[in-house]
């Protein structure tokens, strides 16, 4: 696989393995070493490859992939790190979804950009101001 | 008042800031212009100096401050950008604390180290092994 030349690229592999339950292509887009961090709804901090990629393998293999799409609101690049932050729409077309307000962080590493930071929390229903993000 | 001269210094401000009070503090923390983005518990992402510093007033008028310290467990610095992702643990030594999962974001401005993000998300009591980042 070509490494991922833009944070865009990565945001777009890191959202199609979590859809397709993808265990091989998650462990693609995160980074190397032991300063990835992942939060994970409702969790503390899990930090290092193997934490963080335990924890995929259980929320892909119990949910086979989960319809999740991504609202990219806010961007901010500098040098070697890129921070973005949005929001997950999660579940169809046909229910009521649940939506995350995430943030995800970007490194520029020897094998191209890698997600370092995945953080998502969910938003209680009674506070869903769509505009709350300009 | 002097400019940050790191990201610690944004960071210990924003926390004395929370803890005392402090609007003007907190006014002084934050990064100057739109991009700044703060998301609090539960709730969406707050975008721009308005809406941000809107929220702080609410806060910080409601509680007088809040009882909280901030266990920085992993930083990333490239350039321009520093991640921090830690614990926020609210409440007096005589009562069982909240966690609260934190990634900050400082960014280098023309006015020294500003707070960019700031993403809270409580952690569920059920979920708490103290051991998770390493």
């Amino acid at each position: 696989m070509e490494p991922f030349a833009s944070p865009e690229e990565c945001e777009a592999a890191f959202y199609a393995a979590f859809r397709e339950g993808d265990l091989g292509g998650m462990k693609q887009v995160w980074g190397p070493d032991d300063t990835i961090v992942c939060i994970h709804p409702a969790r503390p901090p899990l930090a290092g490859r193997d934490a963080v990629m335990r924890s995929w393998r259980d929320i892909l293999g119990n949910t086979g992939g989960v319809q999740v799409k991504f609202d990219c609101r806010k961007r901010r690049h500098a040098g070697e790190l890129a921070v973005h932050v949005g929001i997950e729409v999660i579940g169809g077309a046909d229910e009521d979804p649940a939506l995350v307000s995430v943030t995800n962080v970007y490194a520029l590493t020897g094998q191209g950009w890698k997600l370092q930071l995945h953080h998502a929390a969910p938003i209680h229903r009674e506070s869903r101001p769509a505009s709350s993000v300009h």
